[in-house]
């Protein structure tokens, strides 16, 4: 009990911090904008919409996690400066991300490109106004691990892994994009490194970890990533609105392949699959189709298999933190994070 | 003449340089992609497109001088990574401006967007590739700046510079995307900053300057940035494509203010502006009309108004280089240097 109290303040510390912060860094950027052109502070306004309208705050979770884990007397406050880069990497990467697969919606409000669209009758700039400020946000990002009160050396060794960090990630959406069938690998990119292998080798390198250290990190962030990715997959059909920001039954409509799809279409022969087949990649069907489809999953045992799976990884995940590297707090935080991860409704 | 000599052994010898680093970088850049994910090299073969399709390498010349003319004794080879970075910067960010300005060309060849829409009909997927591949550019020149070999704390100081001159280039270019009235601020702010006054202060800090050298630089700096800019207005209308890689009369067509319109426009009464309002802003106006116009900016005294206002800016930035911070060879580049900038055909 103690134990988990203690997982649960950490993750509210460090939580609410990273909101505090963001919030201070966003109105200074503000500020500073408007000094240098006052009408172009607009650009920041669409950094700050994403930025402060509520994330979860994973990544800043993860890398301060791997820092305890590896480093029980650090500073929690240090590594958060460097928690808020990675969540200013996030507000550009979904920026980007979102003006890409034309999503309308994030985090229960609007997307970046579309907010401009409110302001500026020409798509095109409101687009452009979009991809900008998802560069400007990128900026900020490195800013703020510059800024980050590390030691010079360590500091530049985690500015290296963000740059690892970002190629991985493009080149994930990249096959994305292309709706390349390597769905597998561009997971492991999009997911596996940027939300928890990046997160977790930079905790570690702020952390100064031994090498053996860093390589636990990877294998228990390895079945991690792909647990997490595998929770994103059933909520992208089965999550609540309320508390994922998207609609229920996205991944049907969107028609986007994943982990519980090809269960599904494994288990069940394509002359059987009804009303699957009437909702699936179709954007106008109605929610009583989305339900009718979503319905197929359950009952064909797909979203049992994919539930049963991830729990796997997550227990395959966890057996990984039971190496002298990391002290009883750390390991503790980071067997909470592997819940966290797994175990969560958005 | 043996000045002369040397200058142009200055500038043959960084191009030379920077263009065969940027050829060896991409090759390994292409090769470590292909490792991460095979199918996604294509994302580095846009990148690869516009970097080495020849530019002026402007900005590594400009950062080189200036780091030699605070550190006579420094070596030329460093500063030169900086300058790859920087032109990695530069690619980055005509990748992310093309598309926003729809502009098709780019140094004689299509635009990055373009290209990729050779290679996927679906034209938002074309675009999608285009700002990814300017995202990795951006992440490579943030990877050079870390590779640069200069002391820890210096580099530091550069990678902080680094990160305002990407701010005042967005601000800069929020104010062009709106067409913001501020056309002097979207000038400085895109062009001053980012060719001028942004390679000046890296090649000051990375050698190590002091701060009146710097202030000195920033003095130099100002009125060649405007000069800079006057000479691009003019190549805007009267350059020849073969060296622009823009067609001839291209700012007449597109409609774009600038000093010549403004010079113009003080000239002659709306009434008697006959070919040059049939042709200013019509996209499908004839080779015929934009030279009728074109002659009609030379006519008016309105092409000689801004070459004065030219010569009579890098006049007073060369007055500037007459302290006792730069060594008398760097004074010597950076009057060359001067000259390069705003009298150039490309």
């Amino acid at each position: 009990m103690a134990e988990t109290r203690s997982i649960e303040h950490f993750l509210t510390e460090v939580k609410t911090t990273v909101d505090a912060r963001l919030a201070d860094y966003i109105t200074s950027k503000r500020a500073e904008a408007e000094r240098i052109s006052k009408d172009s502070a607009e650009l920041v306004d669409g950094v700050a919409a994403i930025t402060l309208r509520g994330g979860k705050r994973f990544r800043p979770i993860v890398l301060s996690a791997a820092y305890r884990a590896v480093n029980a007397e650090g500073s929690l406050d240090d590594t958060i400066a460097a928690g808020v880069a990675l969540e200013l990497l996030q507000s550009f990467l979904l920026i980007h991300d979102d003006w890409m697969d034309q999503d309308e919606e994030r985090r229960g409000g609007p997307a970046v490109h579309v907010i401009y669209r409110n302001g500026y009758a020409d798509r095109h700039i409101a687009d452009s106004l979009g991809i900008l400020a998802g560069d400007l946000a990128s900026t900020y990002a490195w800013e703020l691990m510059l800024d980050a009160p590390f030691p010079a050396t360590r500091r530049e060794q985690g500015l290296r892994r963000f740059v690892e960090l970002q190629k991985e990630v493009y080149l994930g959406q990249h096959l994305d994009v292309t709706a390349n069938a390597d769905v597998a690998r561009m997971h492991d990119l999009k997911t596996g490194s940027y939300t928890v292998r990046g997160p977790l080798l930079l905790g570690a390198i702020l952390g100064d970890a031994s090498a053996q250290a860093m390589d636990a990190l990877v294998a228990y962030g390895d079945p991690l990533g792909r647990a997490f990715q595998l929770r994103d997959d059933l909520l992208g059909t089965f999550g609540d609105k309320a508390t994922t920001g998207k609609p229920a039954g996205n991944d049907i409509r969107a028609g986007k392949r994943n982990s519980l799809m090809d269960a599904f279409e494994r288990r069940v022969p394509e002359a059987e699959r009804g009303a699957y087949t009437k909702a699936f990649g179709r954007a106008h069907a109605s929610d009583v189709q989305i339900a009718a489809a979503a319905e197929l999953l359950v009952e064909s045992g797909a979203r049992a298999e994919v539930e049963q799976k991830l729990s796997t990884l997550r227990d395959a995940a966890v057996a990984k933190l039971d190496v002298p590297h990391f002290n009883p707090e750390g390991r503790a935080l980071l067997t909470g994070i592997a819940d966290m991860l797994v175990v969560r409704s958005a």
